[in-house]
């Protein structure tokens, strides 16, 4: 790493200070003259028709400046494809699930919007609801929009070689019945947003990942052109995706409400809201079927995915290519067939998160791949390593693997002493065992998909030295900007301190697809290092002009600027952009960078080509005690060997590892919404439970560096995949200790008991 | 013209309708929660020594949240060269001129910041001032800065060829004493900002028309990098140079107070602060002799100018500098001499002010010139026809000149029915009189100097077609917005429609080095230029790619683009952009454009080269009616013949040719500061005139279309020009009225009576 500077030092974040000292504006801190704030009024049913709405009381009470209901968006809907748009910002007609919205009010302050949504008075119709959708999807279930049949929201089918020839060819063939649960993102700044509309069109302050959404969103609902959008970034208080990479009724009511008045308008989520309402993880019913040969050879698989997907379609038709289109990886498969149905319920919204659709489906095959392995007594490690596939390598869907820790990372993980101390599935007698799981999983880093998926930068030179840095990629707490601001000065051989990232603003920083499926530090790094070698290219014109040498022999270092093998040649960096900026009539220099890449072949309906620009390997080792008594577990160690091709700040891939796999385990072991008949039953941070500072085990981090040729400097994602590796290791650790699969998430205290107990019986 | 499609044609002002509605912010709109006022507290002295101040007592009022005095700053002294850097924020020891900042109070509201101002105790020790530039530079004046002998400021010399001999070959030589006068440059919107400091560094919504000036100066004040101070620009209300074109007392105090308070800081200076401190056009006694044949050709000039600087430097070696660099145009002169004395004074600052420098010596140069003329019999115009320049033409201080339409000008005005009507100098008897004046000037257009001179552009593209632009050019009234989105149009075949034009945000927007000296349309506007060529040229390769053809063959024209000769391979600019934005995995496309040139010699010492990037001719007769008995002069009517190169925006060209023309005639006639001992006996809008809407003639603009190779489209200045050609076109016609020639401005009405009443004795 010594031919490095910045790239691969443990640097703080950029943003450290800010946050840390509370002086970071989030959406909900910003406040305006004349400001109004709009609430939303909720339906209490989760699937009903509006008969009537009179909203003439709610109208005349004193501070109350507007009222809307579905019918002032004249029918407009969303979606993340042009023919899945099926949502609208107020509900039009029908409400499909609770606590949907269904009317807002602009008021002068929070408590009269709150009051005034009181006196709307909406006549419903309640309806027949489904909430399950394998109900859902049989014939005479009710349907949630009238047009679709069987309530299929969106399928997805991929067929490679000949599984029924695999399947003939396996020793053992298994299947099994497999469910995820359901889990929200989890982040602790609510949905808020400040819009503003004037003749220059929409600017809006607003909590959002991926800000060229919502700019394509406004513009469609508005009918604007996008150069009259302005999404301002404030600081953002995490996404993990969801409804912070999407659109939601409070931005379009807000908008609209501003429009109408003149006024600047407010809204901010409260916590019963994104509980009962917000955009969440898939739960997804998988039926795997997999073929082993004797020696632990995967011969097949076929998995069939049944997604809740909740009233409305949203991002749901990328979820379900994502369950399917890396499945083939990180272990071969000669033959795969995988088919996906998103159902439509009376729930609330399936969307993105941290881990998109690929840690639903890895749960299945790796956990069924262990149980086969037990069968045929091979060691769990053994039947990874036997199967996992090594760099490079082109999946039979075409996917192109140019870099693989996977094998090094479970061999590092075989020989670490935590792994002998597994019980292989033989619980002790007493009330304590121990377990020690395994998993060796794979996902994308730099998501891709045909449409304006790139990455632009721009890095200014200042004539001090000093450089502005934009970027439309957004931090929203993963600690990119830290990273990005780490490439520029890389590249200029400056200090982080000389780089500033200025906050994302669609109206002046260069478009970007957004933060999500780990883009970042694959994509904007790429468009920031190309960025900052512009400039660097600019300025060695200027410097080899001053030393009369060739532009290829100036070097960037140390913010220094030297002549390579002429050391007598040298001046600080600070001082060639001075030469730069005040020789003659003085120039501006501008740098500008693209992640361009080009897409060989990508079919997002077959499910063929690279859905990541490269993909990163995570094997992880777990450690639990259960009480078999009680059936509460701890996870006491984790041992992580990922693979991020080179790791570009060690600081931040240990603390995105970290995260990664907590979220991981709180969904494999606590988290799930209780539900019943489309209500949300726990719906606060009390009941809905995440895992405390206090449930987080020891977590050692093992670094599997690889080089990448797709990334900035090799690196690819890191901290998805251990959102992905989590859940089948803990998993698998609670079998070790229990001798029991469980198939279904969380594994609950109450359901390690009943199985225990049925497993005495 | 026709092969232009937004160039060229009267296109309404893009900012015009928020500026009309009132929907436009300008800085003392802005309000932000929390937000702290800031005052000045004024010296009562011209000249004083500072013995002591007690803030005690406005310290202990309540609301007031600090106060600052000079030491606060440790020293810190600004200006526009390294070595005049000769003023503080706050007056530190001394105060040098009439309500200088001494202290400033920031408190909660404004009327308390007033209040606490005036419970400062300021104990002075009064010193004898100086007032006047030609006594001030005696031996034994007092100074104003103790380290300057003689007060003199600067000085500022040429010599070219051989004066001497010059004016041995002539037939006849004189000289004249001409003083131009104290005029402001009377923007209506006075200096305004709210300050912020956070740890990102300094955000400042100021009203400034070069903001980059200001950023240098708080960066070098508060000794923080460029990249950590923001200057985000509200609209602003004019400027003309002075004030709005360099940094205030209010900046540095808002500032420091907000760093200090962690809160906005506010201010606004009252009109009267604005007539009592504010930036002025430098007053100059001019000291002309001029040696010419009988035949009317200049065989010599040498000018002696002494300026009143008023108490600091400010920018007033470029000042003195423009007074003699264009000496030489547009008249031939084959032998120059040039010699200016800036001189400091106990009065208010002298700096830029539309005409920079220009104004003055062209006003003594042209009336002496028609005087001589008038001795030897030759006609006004033939007397200028006879010495005017034809391009291509370099001055004996190598000023280039590459169009020049000066010739065509005053040929178009002598055959105009208005120039027949003339008196020739011998009025009638009867009290009203009538005169007609001609004058034919030079200015310079994109001025130029050694340092960060360039402009830069950033053009993006939105995926619908629509474009982003961005520059660091600000506008402060003069329309150039509207011409910089004109040229981004042109070169992409948009409607100016389609051009949305960001505010200068220094942070983000690229570097320009300001709105003065007519820099804008030929230089940002050669940036802007640049960067859509840039974009274009992005666009044609992915659209020769799809048409397999030739980039150079893609034609970009009304919304469209398609192949040239090939008129079936056509398409919307607007799909052209979504097949660019979404075909493959979509690019991202940012124009860059630079305004860069190359400086071959320019002296500023000696007065070498261009300080132009080209150069603006305007010969402009005016028509007066005079009542003899009161002196009263009403100007009737003005044909200005223009030279702008190619008018880019003709309504534009008109608007800036007759507020020049008008501002020019207010300096001519009407305007003036009254000072008592360093005191502004008039510091109020009733008492200084202005012209009036009533005030105004009819004007009649003829474009003299010329098409200089150095801006964009052949464009040149348009504006300062007629500031310049104003005062002694409307001097010649109160001469041709009353037969009188007045050297000194304004030409009052107290003065004709004074020298008609002269004249009969």
């Amino acid at each position: 790493m010594e031919e490095y500077s910045v790239i691969g030092k443990r640097i703080p974040r950029v943003d450290g200070r800010v946050k840390v000292t509370g002086e970071a504006r989030y959406a909900a801190d910003y406040s305006m003259p004349g400001m109004l704030w709009c609430k939303m009024l909720r339906s209490p049913y989760p699937h009903a028709r509006i008969v009537s709405i009179d909203t003439s009381r709610a109208e005349k009470l004193p501070g109350v400046k507007g009222v809307l209901t579905g019918k002032d968006f004249n029918g407009w809907t969303w979606g993340w494809m042009p023919k899945t748009r099926d949502e609208p910002p107020l509900a039009v007609d029908k409400v499909r699930y609770l606590a949907e919205a269904v009317a807002a009010v602009a008021a002068i302050d929070e408590d009269t919007a709150e009051e005034a949504t009181e006196l709307i008075k909406v006549e419903y119709e309640e309806l027949p609801g489904v909430f399950d959708p394998e109900e859902a999807m049989k014939e005479g279930a009710p349907r949630v929009h009238d047009y679709v049949k069987n309530n299929l929201s969106w399928d997805f089918h991929m067929d490679f070689g000949d599984v029924d020839k695999g399947f003939g060819e396996a020793d053992l063939v298994r299947e099994d019945r497999f469910e995820t649960g359901r889990v929200i993102t989890g982040y602790l700044e609510p949905p808020a947003a400040v819009a503003l509309w004037d003749s220059g069109g929409i600017t809006i302050w607003a909590a959002k990942q991926s800000p060229y959404f919502v700019y394509r969103h406004l513009a469609a609902c508005f009918n604007l052109p996008l150069n009259k959008v302005r999404i301002i970034q404030p600081f953002i208080g995490a996404g993990f995706g969801g409804t912070k990479n999407d659109s939601l009724a409070g931005d379009f009511c807000s908008v609209l409400f501003s429009k109408r008045t003149g006024r600047p308008v407010k809204f901010v989520y409260n916590m019963h809201e994104v509980l009962m309402t917000c955009r969440r993880r898939h739960n997804m019913i998988i039926h795997n079927k997999m073929g082993m040969k004797k020696d632990g050879i995967i011969t097949a698989m076929q998995s069939k995915v049944i997604a809740d997907g909740g009233a409305y379609t949203a991002i749901g038709p990328l979820t379900m290519y994502l369950t399917g289109s890396i499945s083939t990886l990180p272990y071969k498969l000669p033959h795969f067939r995988h088919d996906a149905y998103r159902i439509f319920t009376n729930n609330p919204i399936g969307a993105a998160m941290r881990g998109h659709g690929v840690t639903h489906t890895r749960f299945a095959a790796e956990i069924q791949m262990e149980m086969m392995a037990e069968e045929l007594g091979i060691d769990p490690i053994e039947v990874r390593l036997k199967n996992a596939i090594t760099a490079p390598y082109e999946t039979i869907n075409k996917v192109t693997v140019h870099t693989c820790g996977l094998k090094e990372g479970l061999k590092t993980l075989s020989e670490n002493p935590k792994w002998k101390k597994r019980s292989g599935g033989s619980p002790p007698e007493g009330p304590l065992s121990h377990g020690v799981g395994i998993s060796g999983t794979a996902y994308l880093g730099g998501a891709r998909q045909r449409g304006h998926q790139s990455c632009g930068a721009v890095v200014r030179l200042c004539e001090d030295g000093t450089i502005d840095y934009l970027t439309g990629a957004t931090d929203c707490g993963q600690g990119s900007d830290t990273v990005l601001v780490q490439i520029v000065a890389e590249e200029l051989g400056l200090g982080v301190e000389d780089v500033d990232i200025k906050r994302v603003d669609t109206a002046v920083t260069p478009c970007d697809a957004g933060s999500y499926g780990s883009r970042v530090t694959v994509l904007a790094g790429g468009a920031a290092r190309n960025a900052a070698r512009d400039v660097k290219r600019q300025l060695a014109e200027v410097a080899a002009r001053n030393w009369e040498v060739d532009p290829g022999d100036i070097i960037f270092k140390d913010q220094r600027v030297y002549v390579k093998g002429e050391p007598e040649k040298a001046m600080p960096f600070r001082k060639l952009a001075q030469v730069a900026c005040y020789a003659g009539s003085g120039a501006v220099i501008i740098g500008r960078g693209y992640s361009q890449y080009g897409i060989e072949e990508l079919d997002f309906d077959k499910g063929i080509g690279n859905a990541g620009t490269s993909y990163s390997f995570t094997s992880q080792l777990t450690e639990v005690d259960v009480d078999l008594e009680t059936g509460f577990v701890k996870c006491t160690d984790m041992v992580i060997a990922h693979d991020c091709g080179r790791p570009l700040n060690p600081i931040n891939v240990e603390a995105q590892n970290q995260g990664g796999a907590i979220q991981g385990m709180g969904q494999a072991m606590y988290e799930r919404f209780a539900m019943d008949l489309g209500k949300t039953l726990n719906a606060n941070l009390a009941d809905y439970k995440m895992p405390l500072s206090t449930d987080v085990p020891n977590i050692e981090l093992i670094d599997i560096i690889t080089d990448d040729p797709n990334g900035p400097y090799g690196a690819k994602e890191a901290s998805e995949g251990s959102t992905v590796s989590s859940p089948p290791s803990v998993v698998s650790a609670i079998h070790d200790a229990t001798g029991i699969w469980f198939k279904e998430q969380p594994v609950t205290p109450e359901k390690i008991v009943m199985a225990l107990k049925k497993k005495r019986e």
